[in-house]
C-alpha cells in the first residue's frame, strides 16, 4: 500500500513546545488558514472564528491563563479557535430571521465541532509546511478569563488554541496505545480488566512511564498520576463549572 | 508559494453522497484508522473511540435515526466517533485510582475534542486515499437512541457520525464564505450590519442561493431558510434537551 504524503504527515504528527526565532509569514499563515476554512461544517453555516495572536502584549496578558507555559509566548502565532454562532446569529438579525434558534446546546455542539474541524485542518497543513504545534488544553479551564481578554461576543466561546512556529527540532513520536485499542467492530466492547492491562501494557513498561514513576513517589502507576495530580477531580469540576458558567452567560444555555 | 499535495487534499474538500459498488479493503480503513489515531490528545489520554459500521443490519437500524438520508444505508463503511471517559476509568478502576475524577462537562469537553480531532483526521487520509464521505449532523439529534443501538456504556457519546465510500463523481466545490469572514486579529472584531452584508454577498447571490429561494416561497432569503425550515427552533431546543438528558444519563453531568 502506498503511503501518500497526506498519510505522511498525519502518521508522524508530533506535538512541538520549542520554537526557533523565525517568524510565520502572511503567506504561509494564509496556506493555514484557508485549510482551515476548508473543512466540512454544519449545514454549511460555517460556525467557527479564529483569532490570531501575533502582538507580544496579548501574549503577555494570556499567558497566566495559559498558567505561563512557555509556548504561549515563545510561539510567534497562536490561532485560537472559537464555536461561534454569534455571526450566524447576526445574519439572521438582519434579515429578519428567528434569532432565537440557535441558544441551546444543541447550537453549541454543532459550533464546537465546526471549530475543532477547522483546528485540524490547520493543523495538518501546518505541519505539512514544516512548521511545529501543540494543543494547549488550557484553554478549556478559566473559558471566561478567555471570553474577557478576546472580547468574544455571546455565543463565542474559544475551544482549542494552538500555538505555531518552526520548531528546533522534531520530537521523538509520542507513544500511543495500539489502534485496536479504539477500533469497535458494529457496537462498542466494553474493556474488562484483562483487556486493559493489553491496551496499556506497552505503555506502562516504556522508560517515559518509569520516568514519570519516578518524580511522583506518591503514585503506584500512571493513572494515579493523571488523578492525583495532573487532572484532578477538584480542578475539574471548579473549571466544568466555569464552563457550565460561561455557556449559560454566552448565550449557550438559559437559565 | 508551493502548494504540497497535502495542502491539494484539504483545499479540494467536498462532500461526497453518492458511492459506488466497492468496498473500502481492510489495507484502506486500517490506513484511515491509523490516521484517525495520530493526531493530538488531551494530555496523551486519548479520549476517543471509533464505531466501525459495515453490517448491512446495523446500517438499517441506525438509519431512521439519520432520517433515512440515503448515505447512511449506501456507504460501504460507517465510522462513528465518540468522546470516550470509559476506557480511561476503567484504567483507573483496576489502577486503584479516582474513578470519579472526569464525571464532569470538562472532561466531556476535552473528550468531544480528541473525538474530533481523530474524526477529521480520517476525513484527510480518506481523501487522500480517493475516497469521499460526508459529516451527518444527524448523529447530534437523538444522541440518546445512538448510544442504545450502539451499545455505548457510560461516558462514552457519539460525537461525529462519517459514512465513507469510493465516490460516483466528485461534486463541484461548495460555496464557501470568503476566508476573511472567519479571522480576527487579536481580538473579536463583531459583525455589523454592514460586515455582515460584505460576508454573504457572493453567497446570497449564487444560483444555489436563488435555486434554494425558489424552493421555499414562503422565505424572503437563506437565513429564513435555515430558521424557517432546516434547523428550527423548536427542533434545536428539542434535541438540546436530549443531549442535556444524555449527558446525565452518561455520567458528564450530575443531577
Amino acid at each position: 500500500m502506498n503511503i501518500n504524503p497526506t498519510l505522511e504527515t498525519l502518521f508522524n504528527h508530533v506535538s512541538v513546545r520549542e520554537y526557533i526565532d523565525r517568524p510565520v509569514n502572511n503567506e504561509t499563515l494564509d496556506l493555514i488558514l484557508k485549510a482551515a476554512c476548508s473543512g466540512s461544517t454544519m449545514g454549511n453555516m460555517q460556525l467557527f472564528s479564529i483569532i490570531v495572536t501575533r502582538d507580544a502584549e496579548m501574549k503577555a496578558k494570556l499567558a497566566p491563563l495559559h498558567f505561563n507555559q512557555p509556548m504561549a509566548t515563545s510561539a510567534p502565532v497562536i490561532l485560537t479557535f472559537c464555536a461561534d454562532f454569534r455571526r450566524f446569529n447576526q445574519y439572521c438579525r438582519f434579515r429578519n430571521a428567528n434569532t432565537e434558534a440557535y441558544s441551546n446546546l444543541q447550537a453549541y455542539q454543532w459550533a464546537v465541532t465546526d471549530a475543532l474541524i477547522a483546528a485540524q485542518n490547520a493543523c495538518v497543513a501546518a505541519e505539512s509546511l514544516g512548521l511545529g504545534f501543540v494543543w494547549l488544553g488550557t484553554i478549556t479551564y478559566n473559558v471566561d478569563q478567555f471570553v474577557e481578554i478576546l472580547q468574544l461576543p455571546d455565543h463565542v466561546i474559544p475551544v482549542a488554541c494552538i500555538p505555531m512556529g518552526y520548531p528546533v527540532q522534531k520530537p521523538a513520536l509520542t507513544q500511543k496505545l495500539p489502534v485496536e485499542t479504539f477500533v469497535h467492530q458494529e457496537v462498542y466492547h466494553d474493556y474488562n480488566e484483562q483487556r486493559i492491562n493489553e491496551c496499556y501494557r506497552e505503555k506502562e513498561s516504556s522508560e517515559e512511564t518509569k520516568g514519570i514513576l519516578a518524580e511522583n513517589p506518591d503514585c503506584d502507576n500512571l493513572a494515579q498520576v493523571f488523578t492525583k495530580h495532573r487532572y484532578t477531580q477538584p480542578d475539574n469540576e471548579h473549571f466544568a463549572g466555569v464552563l457550565a458558567e460561561t455557556l449559560v452567560r454566552q448565550g449557550f444555555i438559559r437559565r
